[in-house]
């Protein structure tokens, strides 16, 4: 099967680092050209599902500007200029929990859409993690950390809890391992 | 916990109806303001995990361009204006697969970006499905019709063969009601 070739790009709206929108020429494999294909790039991100020790999950309840009412969340967030993935997993584990992981399975990267591009999401499961350090808030957003129990997580994807797609994703992957 | 609130917005790009960038001033709870927030729009959409009379789960393999290589694919796309998203589900089956199912389950619906909104995706389960017309391929990628077995949908999730993040997701919470 062939891919699709990129015959000619331009950015039209730069607000680095948060987002660029690129205009691509695409060419298809019979020939044909699609003149104007919305490109859109947003930074890579990291979630990490989180199992201590003593086989809670760490989550948060937390708001944010995207998603009506609180939700559930993992951590995350994204990875900084060349960081790989797993690297910045571990960052954020200890940035937003002071926990640390010596168990880490990679659970897939995912391009977030098919068509625009948008970011990849890398997903991750950390067990038998301990608290060693202060966590650091640098978030804008309200959240309280919780320590739920598998029955609780189980509860929480059947009531759509947890609001985002690749945190939904995270979890249900994370829990064919445990 | 207190949303954050939207004080101002703004249309910076404009690709209506793929694409629309606004620009928004929001406020804390704190009463800090944010006076450059970006918020992005693409059509929301529906993913459908299929599975036969006999028990096979309907996929694609295909390209998309914002995939590297080929991917295993659900049956989706996105929702006409006003359209509900179980009748978008089931327009889509019927269109992409010539399939109907008597038997839908709802897995959620989940906000694409915490931070950009970007979309909704609508996740559904479609059992016993049956052949009842020919299907209308209007897409402009290149697509094979697989049906798999569940231990080939297994496989595929352990070896990242389905690379988008909704697709993902949907298998996996699929799989939890099978």
């Amino acid at each position: 099967m062939q891919q699709w070739k990129t015959r000619d790009r331009k950015i039209i709206l730069d607000e680095s680092p948060w987002l660029k929108v690129e205009r691509h020429v695409v060419e298809l494999p019979s020939g044909q050209v699609i003149p104007n294909w919305q490109w859109v790039t947003t930074p890579d991100y990291v979630n990490v599902v989180t199992v201590t020790e003593d086989g809670a999950f760490i989550c948060f309840r937390q708001v944010k500007y995207g998603v009506e009412g609180d939700t559930l969340a993992v951590i995350g967030g994204y990875l900084n200029d060349g960081e790989d993935p797993l690297e910045a997993a571990q960052r954020e584990l200890r940035e937003e929990t002071g926990y640390e992981s010596p168990d880490w399975q990679a659970l897939g990267s995912y391009r977030v859409d098919p068509n625009r591009g948008i970011a990849m999401g890398h997903l991750f499961l950390a067990r038998r993690a301990r608290l060693v350090a202060t966590p650091i808030i640098d978030d804008l957003e309200e959240q309280h950390l919780l320590l739920l129990s598998r029955a609780e997580i189980e509860r929480a994807l059947a009531t759509g809890e947890f609001k985002v797609m690749a945190w939904t994703a995270a979890v249900v992957l994370a829990l064919r391992y445990l």
